[in-house]
């Protein structure tokens, strides 16, 4: 990808010329958009022509970029909530001068990067788009990250009116606005057409509005098809004066495509090589002939660059909740590297992200109870090259499934904390179990999963999840447990422990977090009785140590036995299963296999049958 | 549990009188509330404080309850979405009668059905509660069933006012008034405390004012702890007028506990017996002994019952996508049995539940872009006896897995259609593929996973669906697929088909979907060869058919053959895997193991290697 025709000149122009030199780039975006999607058979052209006014302002008129450093902290951001405008973006970049247009016709094409919607395999998109109402979460973690990083880079988020009905949006906005966050902009492509029919709130802008005035943003509404009113708008919105802005653009979908132009039925389909030739003539004809405006550049200041030292300190000891130890591990972790922040979601005392709020209050991020938005922040903070370790309730952070999914597919930095695992919380009952979460965390692609049962393996697993790029969740347990490893042992993502071993034992017990103590203290029932078993801590659950499972598997003659406080479907169990489904090796699975209740957390642990009673029936069936 | 000592007398009381009476009532709530969580030794006393007043007035002044029969349709409802609050809500059932007053010290033990959240193992629970910001979305279900079903049925949604910082309220708040639900009334507790520090807003009533009015609610900003402002406001809230009514009720954290009111640092710590003793004694003193003032009952009224006929029609035939057959397959359904509804988040006609809109539009609720809440609308209907089919992108139902979750813990019946299910849906890329709903899924208790092939087998999932009470998930393909069954084929809850076999079969390919037709192809392909395979079509994928899985794993001297057009992780082979485990049968797995891109479906099959080549080359390497 190299320059495209249009150069980045830097002439100064006449306010008439340069509104019709930015008509002029519109007029670009949309038969670019046109072309490629009728290229590709597929997209939505029409979505793309509706904000194609708004996209050429905000580049050619109000965004800083350095074309070859576009994610530079330095650089304003753009981020393309609505993901299905990917052809638009690709056309933008393409003016800029950072994607080839001829490379425009390959988009959807498997060995393109120009997909059907955006992702970070393109230097200069942030975060995967297409899953409406993530842009803005993500768009104030970058606003937030530029701020901590110091430099007066702006963020602007394009959404569509539909997405809007998110909660998600509503969630980043209520924060942007509490946070003070004026380095944002939101635009809202108003073009009251959904996918299906109409969307909720139509073109009634004033509605769109109100609610954004009521979430503290300064608005303004504009037709997003006159280009005097978008550049004002643009220019308002970048004053700041503490508050986000939010550019609310009546828009008519398929604007300037003649035939198509505001039309019902046509999300998501491309024209037909015979329409779209028409349409680019009709296009054409509207072309100024002026040259493209300059792109403007951010200042290039000197930026202090993150100093990471050597981590001091030693790993929590001694018995302890691993929840704790986690809060421990994390500011240990961010003494050393100035680059890991914290979020977390009003549970700051359950899951001790306290800890880090107390040592470094400037780079903790309180979420409130808005987890989707807690895990967008992270992802675009992640953007900025920041570390953050965004925490709550393991089963809360399943609120953000699909942002996590997202963050997944844009290989976001993202550490996520998940605690109050499973029915050994106890009393609080069923709605604040996380026991899915591990089937959940294992299917998101490339993700690390931890899941430490003492202090010394929760810090491990924090610096390991720091040095890791992408999304690593770990695990932690509500309750106190006993210390087993000391200050010095060494874990690895994809490593596990041989706790206990023999050379005659006769099943190797799998376990992580809670479970692997009820399985240490069933290994010193079974031993009184004469039975040897192995244990093994699965101290890392994704991906696993497939050899060491196969030589326990193998060396055992009764197979292995797995025990986890989550459901039997897709945890732990499921994790030994698929790394040894080759090989014959016999697994057993004691899981929780039914909706649990209150109770006390050595009564549940019984009552689901992954308790050390449990355990040591299991074995003595087998041996 | 029978009978509370205050009676359901039918006196009429002098106002003055009344209201001293309903302070009476929040004062025992209030005692109760101590009671419970200092016997329990946890719980959240002081948030069940905050409430108190609002929950008397709502449940003796403005509720119409059957206490034999508290969720029946002619019932008004009532939902405390601020779970942790579940001590005042049992305390309010012992009040009404419903509940023994003397259980209430079991709160949270093991054999108690009064657990730390509610659940609906209580007769007067609804949904589960105790995930925060989801009460809002099933009181909307809630209400809307009420009207469906003819009633004049009112529903009163307690809110805490940290979790109105979840986007999914205002996901319910917008359609609420978009659907002109007025009879919806929603009461927010402002304490101004979080559990860890204070709320995003404080105690800023202009906001939440603002915010709900905005949204097109008739707000009421009352002192939470006035009976005359409570029952007034809750007087005119329940007039309706087109819109539903937000109390925004402004109230101090743990008020009328000495010692504990108003303080930080006290969510979710029960009293210690002395000073709850302390408490209760002071809460005695405010008694004005006056006796309770009735239950209001509902009018009980002649309710057409619905009358469900046999199925009519025929399954779809021939070759076509199974979301297509998924479109007609609820029409059908619904043609037999007036209970059935259909949801859907504005991809309807990509889901094909335009179909049933078509057919049926005032059974139809189109939710917009906001998955979170079409799951909890879902739930409330179901609550009242509607049997909700919600459908979308199968990835975009990910979006609600709180809400799945919950529905899972609550037994709701609720049937979700995910639609573009894996890779095949070829150019839109990534974020539209649904690639790990599988493992979340099957991770839901009790829930039933479907993922049919052809149209018969669709509609025999939607039938089974129907049929079956609670979770039902049913994935779709998104491009054509030819016919597999004849109409009469039949399926179960937890069966499978054996679509190809011999005598001398090598190895069984076991699949579903998408990847069923690529596994006859490659059957056809490695028969010419001479190598006989048998094809599986694992159409239901929880629960399993063990038993039919293991005789073929048996039979076939090479193993089992999963393939999946999902990660690799937590799927159709990991079912298979936990099924099999202890058999030592030897498991291969094809499926996605990378993020995958855009492109043709046919080229993503082949290239992730889930496509016939691959099937081939697999059982090719195996025997």
């Amino acid at each position: 990808m190299h320059c495209s025709p249009f150069g980045r000149m830097a002439v100064s122009m006449p306010t008439d010329a340069r509104l019709l030199a930015l008509e002029d780039i519109a007029t670009q975006l949309r038969i670019d958009s046109v072309r490629a999607t009728t290229a590709a058979g597929s997209g939505h052209p029409t979505s793309c022509a509706s904000a194609a006014d708004l996209t050429a302002a905000v580049f050619f008129d109000a965004m800083r970029i350095d074309p070859d450093h576009p994610r530079d902290p330095v650089s304003d951001r753009f981020v393309l909530s609505k993901g299905h405008a990917a052809p638009l973006l690709y056309a933008a970049w393409a003016a800029v001068g950072v994607v080839d247009r001829h490379d425009l016709t390959h988009l959807r094409q498997i060995d393109s990067d120009l997909e059907g919607h955006p992702t970070p395999r393109l230097a200069f998109v942030d975060v995967a788009t297409g899953s409406l109402g993530q842009g803005l979460g993500v768009g104030v973690g970058l606003a937030m990250g530029a701020r901590f990083a110091g430099t007066d880079a702006r963020v602007f988020v394009l959404m569509g009116d539909g997405e809007v009905a998110e909660g998600s949006v509503w969630e980043a906005a209520e924060i942007a606005a509490h946070a003070k966050i004026d380095n944002l902009v939101g635009l809202v492509d108003v073009n009251g057409l959904g996918q299906s029919g109409p969307t909720m709130l139509d073109h009634d802008m004033r509605a769109y509005q109100r609610r954004f005035a009521a979430f503290g943003w300064r608005t303004l509404v504009i037709d997003g098809h006159d280009m005097t009113q978008i550049t004002t708008a643009l220019r308002r919105a970048t004053r700041g004066r503490g508050a986000p802005s939010a550019i609310l653009a009546r828009t008519v979908k398929g604007k300037g495509l003649p035939g198509v132009e505001g039309l019902p039925g046509w999300h998501g389909r491309a024209l037909s090589a015979e329409a779209a030739e028409k349409v680019v003539a009709e296009l054409e004809q509207r072309r100024h002939h002026l040259p493209p405006p300059p792109v403007r550049r951010p200042r290039r200041r000197p930026q202090p660059k993150p100093t990471v030292t050597p981590l001091g300190g030693s790993p929590p000891a001694g018995e302890q909740a691993t929840r704790e130890a986690y809060g421990h591990a994390l500011v240990r972790l961010g003494e050393a590297d100035p680059r890991v922040v914290a979020l977390d979601g009003d549970v700051k005392n359950s899951t001790f992200a306290e800890r880090f709020k107390e040592r470094f209050p400037e780079r903790f991020v309180e979420s409130f109870i808005a987890e989707q938005n807690m895990v967008s922040m992270a992802a675009g903070l992640a953007a900025q090259g920041f570390v953050p370790f965004a925490s709550s309730f393991a089963c809360f952070l399943e609120r953000a499934a699909d942002q996590i999914r997202m963050a997944g597919i844009s290989r976001a930095n993202v550490k996520l904390c998940g605690s109050h695992a499973g029915v050994s919380i106890g009393e609080d009952g069923p709605s604040q179990m996380a026991l899915e979460d591990l089937a959940f965390f294992r299917a998101i692609p490339e993700a690390v999963v931890f899941y430490p049962s003492d202090g010394v393996s929760t810090d491990a697993a924090v610096q390991l999840a720091a040095q890791r790029k992408g999304v690593v969740y770990i695990r932690t347990t509500r309750g106190k447990t006993p210390a087993l490893y000391p200050d010095d042992a060494a874990f690895t993502v994809g490593g596990l422990k041989v706790l206990r071993r023999s050379d005659h034992d006769r099943v190797a017990i799998v376990a992580a977090g809670i479970t692997l103590h009820e399985a240490l203290a069933a290994h010193d029932e079974l031993a009184t009785a004469g039975i040897a078993v192995r244990v093994i801590d699965l101290y890392c659950v994704k991906p696993v140590d497939a050899g060491a499972l196969l030589d326990a598997g193998r060396a055992c003659p009764r197979g292995i036995v797995t025990v986890e406080d989550h459901y039997a479907e897709g945890g732990i169990g499921a994790a030994v299963l698929e790394a040894l489904g080759e090989s014959g090796v016999h697994v057993h699975r004691l899981a929780v296999r039914e909706i649990p209740r209150s109770g006390s957390p050595k009564k549940l642990l019984e009552r689901y049958g992954i308790g050390r009673a449990a355990i040591v029936t299991k074995v003595r069936e087998l041996v």
